[in-house]
């Protein structure tokens, strides 16, 4: 095995790509009702990012004939640790592809590959970081763009969820060997076997839910990404927004695991679930023991008060399409 | 120098430890109109946390002849690393103390040693993180006790800021070049001289900032200590709860700097200020380049709006006794 | 027909005297959970108020050996209007008693009636307003008690909602001809007979509302009584709150009609439902056109966004407990 | 004197009429900032309103020399009561104009008179209550338009502040004795005479406000107009909306008098001062004891926290051009 004088690390979360059957619909909906900001647009791409987001995108949409997910950018943590994690997985037998810099707008040299369930993963580290125009940059020098510009103005991409018919175990432990993410919450069935998996490597709950769902039709699909609101109320104030642009969604509720506040809606345009997301709490704690949430607690985990989670709420319609992910190996 | 096959790390801010000129007014002051939850007393000494703080204590407040702050204490990000800020800060000259285990209640080893500027730290890993007796435990199982059972209630505790009458840039690059703090926000005078620096080695914008302040009558005391809640909301909540109990203080306000809500207020007992702390933004990114305020912007920087912060205020009496540090060599 | 100067005319809702067959309980329910004042206790009935209150009680609470509601008190306009609201219902038909200054606490002469559904109600004027002992009495000259000193702390009595099996119009229109309340909002049937009218004196939207129910087994019972908070964030918290006790609620969620945020939740004692109420409009016009909601709307009216409230939802237990009214008739 | 079978009575206050120097930059503070939307726009005349009021207009702006408040309209009770008011101030002595329906768009027959400062006053009861366009309609029936669609947001116009040069008794006696407000709260100098009086005909804690001020050139000016949002976190997103735009303002703090949250801003076009107003209290006591504050006091009346609010602010430059009224005789 290769040797590092550092092993590679990820980051953060850096975005999600969105294949869209209907863009128009998609950008509507994130732009001007979910309030994101497009930082510009390429060869059909569009770049968007949250008021307080600091990198050249968090989310990109581009048409396809079926909405479905390219893949979830992660940012390491040193520049070389692209190449180290190109050549530990490899190591590891994950075929990795190179993406060279700027074949993703903004983006330095990448690479791509796919967790044993086929969830289609980046890593980069070089993004640009690029200023507003005047009328659009906020006052503030530590914030990218002007707050409440427009709809329901998150702050910043928070976490995605990842959906799965398969044993989540697989899943959750490539991402702890091979990615070095925490267990920070898990749920187990009766029979003790893992079910769900919240994980970070940052102090957020999770940068990254696994979950195996009955409804999941494939081992890769995302149940949902997420953004971040700064206050409970801000929660209200969307599902305000979302009613009068008549956009159905579930919520407001309260997560037991992670402690934060919920209201999933999906893209009309592209199926993709969006969980608006607040509160919580922070784990700083190198020393955390994952929780451990039993069969039995299952229900105060997802819904500690407030309109049951997605996962068993009929107005969250499965039929509905909710966008998967295209293994590469299918391309 | 000592090599190691990983440099120490710090992982969070551990807990403030307060001598109190008067003891019953600190435990009403923090425990009633605060809200922190006592852990228990051992030795005429009252181990505090919030609710949401998992250790065994985030504040510890003993009574002496002279209000002062005893240390304040950081959690290492591995056992070993403890010895290893030992090795390390010995090479580079600094005096170093150990604290046995259990020397300071629920803490295991620890060392203690001066910034070249007078302030106390402490280094401990092993912490124990008692549960609650049952009727003040939490429901939810990935939180410590209830929340909201009184006073102002808030989740954890956030960060310090020291402030000090030398140079703040011998003490930051102390804590950056041996201790591993990030620059993430500063503020220069008008000769480009650093006043005040922001820093972290978790992504909140500061674990702990220094300020040169022309207040300082010495280089090594405690501008305040800060406790967070979820949402500005409650800050709102904490300004009526402080006018209900008389208590004199300073906001609210937002800071450009951090863009986070604050309210300023002193413990009659002690004189240490604390500050209530919400919302702001958090630095995922590892490439982050500190963000320069100059002194034409320090204004915005640590008012962007609401009653301005404690700096200039005249209802932040500085006359009023402010805890300091006392330096161990004039213990 | 009596003629006055001025027909007589109600100002406002007074109070709600419960009796509950579990009296410590419901104490500790409605003093320590929802965080009511206690003015002082009188034989054995205790009398209630929120800390923005300014009458002697709002809410009174008695042992009996079954959960009811023994009436529901209202405040005239004018001295004068209660011997003359007591000339109008006789003049009616309606048999009237008069209840001499003292029987119920800190009230003067008042007289008690039923609606023809049973429901009975107390017309007053006259009510101290007794000031707190000065460690619970606010710093503020216009506000009672001080505010957020334990539990969910409403600021004060909002409205009433009596749940009938009987034809809804004939208890509105009772209380429009006889009483002066103006139909605010109503919802019909598919048959556009009158299902549920929600009716005022004040700008609120409503002081009372009648709702015909299938879950009401006698024309004259309590759907629930309510209290407001000032901030949508407020009944949040207090969803937090009642977790923490472990009492399950219905909620949060906001109300089409009224457009008001609730959380409805049982005193696990009496079984009497209370709707925590934030937000929502005013209506100042006096020339109002009551707004008509048709069957297919009632969903919408009922519940805009949030969990469902109480009507259909299955853990709002119809089986449990809820305290009715007792006839007079049949004492 | 003549007298009425119901003396005549105000309902509400129904909108401000201004003529701002700087058109375009008061339509776009007030409709892009702060969020009103028009109604319609008739011979140069913008005709406003919030998303939640009901009526045609609450405040109307129109471009001329020189920036100031044409008068500030009332609606009347009854529709007879415009005409019966009318008699009842002539008979009083005081000039009454009859104003003929339509002169001011969506307007019935109304009068204009003035105060015995020269405040202009107009009474009207007949006013159109137009439906919006579909696109900005609201999705509830019991609402105008859609909540959120732009800028500061809020709901409802709530009150006006008068300033004076003269004796506010003068004014306030008037307002109690020839048009029905109720003093809900006062403020004495140390000779005892009034300096301030905060009156009402409805429960707000006043519709109206007088205060004699230092800074007040002439009898008849305003102090400010006042719109309503729900809660007290949407003044603080009110303030970040401000700052984004770069423009001044005061607070937010919250007032003892009243017990409201305020900000407050100037329309940079007119001059005008608006204050951004939610919470406080409603009186619903038909004998309420108006509640007198003394000099002593008025610090806590005018801020019970937060930075103090304009009458001594020094943000808030007096000097800026802040719209008076104009005399009818003077026209």
């Amino acid at each position: 095995m290769t040797k590092f004088n550092y092993p590679p690390e990820i980051a953060k979360l850096g975005h999600v790509a969105l294949v869209s059957a209907d863009l128009e619909k998609s950008l509507w909906f994130f732009r001007d009702v979910i309030g994101l900001e497009e930082t510009r647009e390429v060869d059909g791409v569009h770049y968007l990012r949250a008021w307080g987001d600091f990198e050249h995108h968090t989310l990109s949409i581009t048409a396809g004939p079926e909405s479905r997910i390219d893949h979830i950018g992660w940012k390491a943590k040193r520049s070389e640790d692209v190449e180290n994690f190109a050549t530990l997985l490899q190591d590891a037998g994950v075929e990795v592809d190179k993406i060279v810099a700027g074949e993703e707008a903004g983006q330095g040299d990448a690479i791509r590959f796919e967790l044993p369930s086929g969830h289609r993963f980046e890593i980069y580290f070089e993004m640009e970081k690029p200023e507003p125009e005047l009328h659009r940059k906020a006052v503030l020098k530590n914030q990218t763009y002007k707050a409440w510009a427009k709809g329901i103005s998150p702050r910043r991409i928070d976490h995605v969820n990842l959906a799965t018919s398969m044993d989540s175990k697989i899943i959750t432990d490539f991402l702890a060997e091979k990615l070095g993410f925490k267990m920070r919450e898990y749920l187990v069935a009766p029979d003790d076997s893992q079910i769900s998996g919240w994980m970070s490597v940052t102090p957020l709950v999770h940068d990254v839910a696994i979950m195996k769902t009955q409804t999941a039709k494939t081992p890769h699909e995302l149940h949902h990404l997420s953004y971040w609101l700064d206050n409970a109320q801000d929660v209200l104030r969307a599902a305000d927004i979302l009613c009068e642009h008549e956009i159905v969604f579930v919520g407001p509720g309260k997560h037991g695991i992670s402690q934060a506040m919920y209201i999933y809606v999906k893209d009309p345009g592209s199926g993709v679930r969006l969980e608006i997301f607040s509160n919580g709490y922070l784990i700083f704690e190198p020393d955390w023991k994952p929780i451990k949430w039993t069969f039995d607690e299952m229900s105060t985990g997802f819904t500690y008060w407030g309109e049951q989670s997605g996962l068993n709420n009929p107005k969250d319609d499965e039929t509905t399409l909710t966008a998967g992910f295209i293994r590469s190996s299918v391309k």
